[in-house]
């Protein structure tokens, strides 16, 4: 037996005292979760200056070294998140479907955890806590597989989550890190069937899709977002601005801002002067096909490329299309959206009602900006991940799509004919 | 492009279209996929006529020969069927989670069809008209992938289908077949990842798990079988006896069927006398481990090899295996059950409540044969395999586990801080 084979063993045992441990444990080890964070965060700390060190000596860039950091603000913000989990309802438990068949029998659907769910992350210390408590919340073991650049930060943070699941008579092996963090190691818990019910990997496009395509074990593919806003020629000009530029700027390294816009030829001469002025606050690169660089030749567009239509840009470069109606429009997000989240900007009841129907994503706005796909801006409490595929689960991910069901069956002795 | 690239490609183009048709365009398809059945039913039988006699001339066992054949009454019994998915209530469209968020926007989740299914499949050519219905009921296209032995009968329903949906208005291409049965064919589609949103294996265990270990696109693992029935010490013995032969004997080659039994030490006494009686009407054959041979030695019991702890027969072969306690039983079963079907037979409350929370598989049962686990037994109304994992879908897989949902949100110029 391989270290990780061990330790994927150790997690299934773990989940399986877990499942039906009930809500009250799982609330205190949530809870001593939250206070030995704070009583310990200078062990935290300490581990994390060593990553840090070795990251700067290595030449990480600064905006890498900052999502890296913990400060100990940041970890009050981690330990305060740890207690809104806590008060979050249970997801498992909850029977559906409850039916007495014609012959007696008794059948009911109850909501059950997953198991042992593995997650591979990069560089981000936060999700490590993250993580492990929406699965403990769920009533799901953990392995988790950070990246090299963050794996002291994470192994002192795991020992002291462990050591609160101990406290609380919860097994540690709720909780595990993979401690080996080469590509191998990867590899291999992608591969392993017998223990790992499903894996959830978090991080760029490269990680999602090696994942999505080595893996043997179930794959929940997370936060790839090629994301559309369409300027239908019936939009608000303003409105339709402001949304864009929200859309695209706000926070561009994440997976919900906008890559593309779509602008109907009939609105692209009224809506262009007011979207400029506030896209070029923040410097935005327009790359732009024929029609729309005609246009915006004088305001620092430039021509697109073909790859510019499928590429996730993470920054405040934006692609620039002009359409001839929504039907072309929608065509061109369904060809080349991720099916993440999909806007459409327009004042007609029937065109808004049409978009929402026909694009294929996880989220479709009518008049409103994607960057609210989140668990948070959803109402769900919080989230594990956003997922792009239709299995399972799509868009934000909260503490239900951790769970899975069984169907309960009680009977007097009937058997089948 | 390869031909099953074009297939793909035309698959989801008709998809599209298929999913915001309405539910009055599909089961008005569904009505005449069901009367060009009954009047075409000549060129279906003709076209299984040629598959019988090749079958034949190959020296096909007559159980698959049997399962290979149409007759009238069969494709009268097909057509009936497909009314009734005609008659179920449309799974799509419908809105849960809707809720007005503090800023203003209005969020629900609505549910849609997945999109393209492919079904990768053995001889059994009901399978192609089940697959094909159940996959339009839930608005998705799907891409039939049948067994050599059975192609051209397929060939022939296949064209009867597209013909009722091109006659009722719906592209031809929400169902279609692939022509090549080589296993070339079979791995393509298991990579088909931009036309493919989930691939459905039906078959035995290897097809199963050829397809879960190579697919790169979604699957869904359904139908493998090693399920038990327990024997507490606080069993009713007759009850007891009755349940394990139905679930052994009743259907033996089907999934739900039970392979091992897990007899109390303290009942074994009483209650082999009332089971050997059952089991030898069907010349059940015991493997047996040493404690339980002793008992059963004189009965036809053999030794059991380490092997048949894990093994699904799909005949009247019995494991059999003594246990000192109901965690035993429970271990033991999460050890070697594929989470498909489990039963305990006792009389003791608390017993039975442990077996149901501690068991891990889609159905459980209390003194219940595990043969109930089906579709229109679980009042489904129809399935489409039954899931033997966590993800998407547990156990019977009927039109509600075909689907997907999206978010779907109306704003009012709503932008993100």
């Amino acid at each position: 037996m391989t270290p990780l084979e061990r330790q994927g063993m150790a997690a299934k045992a773990a989940a399986y005292v877990l499942a039906t441990a009930g809500t009250e444990p799982k609330n205190y080890a949530l809870e001593a979760i939250s206070s030995l964070l704070l009583q310990r965060q200078g062990d935290w700390l300490e581990a994390n200056a060593q990553d840090l060190a070795r990251a700067q000596a290595q030449g990480m860039r600064p905006a890498l070294l900052d999502r890296l950091a913990l400060t100990p603000e940041r970890i009050a913000a981690i330990a305060s998140s740890v207690r809104q989990v806590e008060a979050l309802p249970d997801p498992t438990g909850r029977s559906t479907h409850t039916e007495t068949r014609p012959n007696g029998l008794v059948i009911s659907r109850r909501t059950v955890p997953l198991g042992v769910v593995a997650i591979i992350y990069e560089a981000r210390p936060n999700v490590t806590v993250d993580a492990a408590v929406l699965c403990l919340k769920s009533g799901n073991a953990c392995i988790l597989r950070g990246g090299k650049e963050a794996i002291r930060s994470n192994q002192a943070v795991v020992e002291i989550m462990r050591e609160a699941l101990e406290e609380t008579g919860l097994p540690a092996d709720c909780v595990s890190l993979v401690q080996d963090t080469s590509r191998e190691s990867a590899s291999e818990l992608m591969h392993l069937d017998q223990y790992v019910d499903v894996l959830i990997p978090r991080g760029g496009p490269g990680l999602i899709r090696t994942v999505a395509k080595e893996a043997s074990v179930p794959v929940i593919r997370t936060g790839e977002g090629v994301c559309h806003v369409y300027i239908d020629r019936e939009a608000d000009p303003d409105m339709g601005a402001k949304i864009l530029c929200n859309a695209k700027c706000s926070r561009p390294s994440v997976c919900n801002a906008t890559e593309c816009v779509l602008v109907h030829r009939e609105i692209a001469g009224t809506f262009w002067p007011k979207a400029l002025p506030l896209l070029e606050k923040y410097r935005t690169e327009l790359r732009c096909d024929a029609p729309s660089l005609a246009l915006l030749d004088g305001w620092g567009g430039i021509p697109a490329q073909e790859e510019d239509w499928d590429t996730e840009y993470g920054d405040c470069t934006l692609a620039v299309r002009m359409v001839d109606s929504t039907e072309e429009a929608i065509r061109f997000i369904n060809a080349h959206g991720t099916g993440h989240s999909e806007c459409i900007v327009t004042n007609n009841y029937f065109t808004a009602q049409r978009f929402l129907n026909e694009v294929d994503a996880a989220a479709v706005y009518v008049n409103a900006s994607t960057r609210f796909t989140d668990g948070g801006e959803f109402g769900l409490g919080a989230e594990i991940g956003i997922s792009t595929q239709k299995l399972h689960a799509r868009g934000p991910m909260g503490l239900g799509e951790l769970t899975s069901w069984k169907y309960v069956v009680y009977g007097e002795g009937q058997i089948r004919n």
